[in-house]
This record gives C-alpha cells, structure tokens and sequence, in this order.
C-alpha cells in the first residue's frame, strides 16, 4: 500500500483557498493552463506541458528499475470490491473510497432519479451498489493475482496507473485522482526490507537529480478512528513507511513526492501468496507518486517545463 | 460522445461462458496471460505484450491526427457529477452509471459497515454520495473547460484516457473499463459533420492497415427506456452515429472498434460552447476505441504480437 500524506492540511471542498500555503502556486497552474479546474477540488484537466513532464517521469522510473528483471502489469482505473474488503482497506481507510454504484431501476424510477438529481436532492437512495470501487493504491489489484507460490528470490512486479481517494482539497498537491508508479516485491521477509532500503535510496537519487531538495522520512497512513491512531503509531515504531519528501510553495512546506512501505505480510496472506519454501510471503514497494513529482517539479522550476534548467531536461529527456 | 455498442450481446455476470462466442478467444487470452482475470467480469489486468499495443495504438493514432494542430488535454478517470447531470448522460444511459461513493460516518458506524461487508449484505445504505462520477466517455470532461466563444475555424482537441460503463459481461470486447483516444472538433455545424466524415474515412484507412477487414456502418447508443428507443431510431435517421466494424472470434461477429458522432449542439448548449460568430456551436468526435483496437489484433492476428506480420508490426513500430 502506497499511502502518500502530507503534513497537517485543513484544506476541504469550498473552503477560502486565497490564504492557504498553495494559493499562489495554484493560481499560477491555473493562469497558466497547466492544470484545467473542473466543478470538483482535486480533479483537473492536464495539459499537453503537464502531461509531458509526467510522461518523462514515467519513462525515467522505467529506466532506473530497467535492472530489476520486474514483471510489468497494468490496472484499469477500477477493481474489484472484493480486493478491497479482502485487503483491509475498508477497515483502514473507509474514508477515503469511492465504492462505486449504478442504477439498475425502471423508469419510473428513472425519472424520480432525474427529478432528485435535477432539484439538488441526493441521488444515493435511488441507486445501488455494485461489485466495484475506485482503485486506491497503483498495487493492490495486483496483489490477488499472485496467489501461490513465488519462484527462488521472490519477485518484483512493476504497475503505473490512476489511484482515487476521496480527498476534497484546494490544495494541487492534494488531487483526488492521481497516478503512482510502483515498484513491488513478494518473497522472504528480508529480501521485502532489502527492496524497500535500496528503492528509498534510488528513489532519492533519481528526485534530487531532478534539483529537489529530497529527504526520507518516517510516515504513518492516516488509518481511521482511535484503533488507526494505534495502527498508525505501530507502523512509526516498527519504520515500515519512509515517504520522499521535498518543500514545496514559498512556504517550503515538506510535501511527500514518493513513499516506500514494507508490508509484512498483509497482502500476502489474505491472498494466498508463499515463498518458494512454502512459508507466508511479505511484500514491499516502493511508490512514485508522478502527479506530486510533477507538481513539485513544476513548483521549484516554474510552470513553462520548456525553460527548465537544463540539467533537470537532460535527466527527463536524454 | 463516443459510445461504442457491438451487435445484441446476451452476456451478463456469472453466466456460462463456455458456450459463447467468445469463449475461445477470451480463454486463449487468459491462457497465455495476455489479460489477468479479476472476481469481477469485465475488470482485468494488462500484461506488458498487450500494453505496448496499446500504447502503439496511441502513438499511431498521435501521428495520424499530427496535422490537425489539436489542443491536447487529458483527464482523469472520474468527473464531476454536475457535468455528468448537464450533459445528459444521467438522463440518457442511467444503467451504465458508475456513481461514487464515500463513507462518512463514526467509528460505531464503520463497525457495521465492516460487519456488513463481512456477512456478505449490501454496503450502499451506511455510504453517501459524492460530487463524482466515472467518467463514461472520453471526451466528456473537455465541453464544460470549452466555454465561451471559439476561434474562427473552430477548434479541435486530442483527448485520451480511461472510461467506464457499467455493463458486466465475459466478453472481453465488452471491458467495463476501456480506453478511448478521441478527435473532438468544436466550431460549426458544416465544420463538425466535415470532421466526422474526414475521420471515418481516416479510421477506416488507419485500421485497415493493420489487417482488420473494417467497414463504417450506422449506428446508435444503447439509449435508456421506451423515450431511449426514439433517440436511437433519430439518431440513425440523420446519420449522427457511425461505427467502424471488424469481424472478430470465429463466427465474424461485427464488433465496433471506434465510432464518430454528430453531437449538434448536444455539448455546447449546456456549457455555453459558441462559434467565432456567436452562434450556440456545434461539437463531432471521433474515437479510437483503444482496447477494442488492441483485442481486434489479438484476435486476427495471435495473442503474440511479436510473432504478428511485418507489415502490421512496421505500422504500429516504425
């Protein structure tokens, strides 16, 4: 699970965003056309520029895990609800969903649910659930697919794509659809803390190279309720979350760009997945979060890619 | 809007497969882990073979169009419910919805919702709704960033992304989530039919290039409900939908691989979308049906793409 949290934000839906840390790189974006604003804070168009700058970055952590002999998979956008319930996010971070329901009624219903939906009554009632919801981490629908038993040395797995969570904010860095780009690893116990410390420190390299002003941290995922502040705390003692991050906005706000997780085996047990020598696997990965190095690239060089520093375009396009 | 139907289809959730059209195709998709089966029909994973096809697609459908001089924008995969309620899409294909939902409540509440999901009843009750909705097509977050008045000549953009609809099924041509690359042109009604008819004459040029034995036919949506059935019978009357068809599985079934559309002022009056002159414009698009491309070659021509002819590898990688 790649959780990727900032420091503390009151950012929610319509609140004032003129005073917020962000306002000024915000309206910049805006202004300048990088990102569209839609009806909904948190979901944007992209522009051609935007999309150039993430495409690169998909493509550099490509390369630097070009030695990793990583299986390469892709997810749609959705997943299975099940994967959900089995993988503990429905107890962890109910939150943040976004459970997917439809209509499946006649048309008398039909038109009561046009009718609601037109004088600002709330549609839910009137639809129903489905066997779908919103993917929250690039990594978890991989996980049901790797059932059984892993080859000698474990394996790793390379996924990129859309992630939601259900995270209303004015703030950019906070969207509510983004993209991760994950390194996972499934074997021993040791080999999944031998991935995680090598990718922290790769990961470091690749975005300083970029000219930000990287760190690794300790983190926690924000899990729900007083049960996920003990979570949250075991997860800061045991050091299984380090997030990347980098200051951002005038304000030099540190802001996680990429995070790296150890596991234990919390996706491999529901799932089924075993070492080669039959025992419970563990699992790691290493997220690249593309939307938040984008946005941080975008901060500290400015919102025309085209007039980057040139040691930063000869690391995105060699 | 680039809906694309395929001829009537009896596939639905948990039937038997095995006798379907399909079912030797989707198998030897799976067989040779092409596609990764998830719980849920319809959801599947990409392997790396089947992703660079696709990607090819994408790149070849950016050189086909490199002469359109389009703006090019991308969304994410979710958008804002009002634009999915003033384009009328919630009145038009209700069934296919894909609604967001969140969960909102206490502690005492995630109790049961966690209870509930365990024991198998329905979660839709302890959930709310949201302000978002998967997008169902492509281009439909471009018209609301499209206000006000157009340049002379009108405007064209390149949009590309993932979608969804809600309509399970084990035919692997009927993904509930799929990507689309579309041409979308904005100015006047001569301009927009102009747009169309070029493409469909492109898209028939393009595919058949790669061995697929096409043909443009009319078409229409699968609209909702007895008032449905008369929108679709007008939309075949003034032409306003094509389809380009390919025969696929054995039984040559014709199954659309992309479709354009004359949407009149269907997008711009909502939105307030106007020509040079000030006139309510009109909108056409044309949609490359990515995943439908990339199955129509697997199923022509073998789930190795490796091993397909020179002459449909040199077009996809020159």
């Amino acid at each position: 699970m790649t959780e990727v949290s900032v420091a503390p934000d009151p950012a929610a839906t319509g609140a004032d965003a003129s005073d917020e840390p962000w306002s000024a790189f915000r309206q910049a974006l805006l202004d300048d056309g990088v990102l569209l604003a839609t009806d909904v804070d948190g979901i944007y168009g992209r522009s051609a520029a935007y999309e150039s700058v993430a495409d690169a970055i998909d493509r550099l952590v490509l390369r630097v895990g070009a030695d990793q002999d990583a299986l390469s998979v892709r997810f749609p956008p959705v997943m299975p609800w099940s994967t959900f319930q089995k993988n503990g996010y429905l107890e962890s971070f109910p939150d943040q969903m976004g459970s997917v329901h439809t209509f499946r009624g006649d048309e008398r219903l039909h038109a009561e649910l046009v009718h609601r939906a037109e004088s600002g009554e709330d549609r839910g009632e009137l639809l129903e659930t489905t066997d779908i919801v919103l993917c929250p981490a690039v990594c978890h629908p991989l996980y049901p697919t790797q059932s059984g038993r892993l080859p000698e040395g474990g394996r790793r797995v390379e996924v990129y794509g859309y992630c939601f969570r259900h995270e209303p904010s004015t703030d950019p860095f906070r969207m509510q659809a983004f993209r991760q780009h994950d390194y996972v690893f499934l074997g021993t116990p040791d080999g999944a803390r031998d991935h995680r410390d090598r990718w922290i420190d790769r990961g470091l390299e690749v975005l300083g190279g970029l000219g930000l002003e990287v760190e690794a941290v300790i983190a926690n995922d924000p899990f729900f309720g007083r049960p996920g502040r003990m979570l949250a705390a075991n997860q800061r003692t045991e050091e299984l979350k380090y997030e990347i991050v980098a200051p951002v906005f005038a304000s030099g706000r540190p802001t996680a760009i990429s995070s790296s997780n150890c596991h234990l085996d919390h996706f491999s047990r529901p799932f089924g997945i075993d070492t080669a020598d039959g025992a419970v696997a563990h699992t790691a990965c290493f997220g690249f979060g593309v939307d938040r190095i984008t946005l941080a690239l975008l901060d500290r060089h400015g919102t025309d890619p085209a007039a980057w520093p040139d040691t930063v375009r000869s690391v995105l396009w060699p």
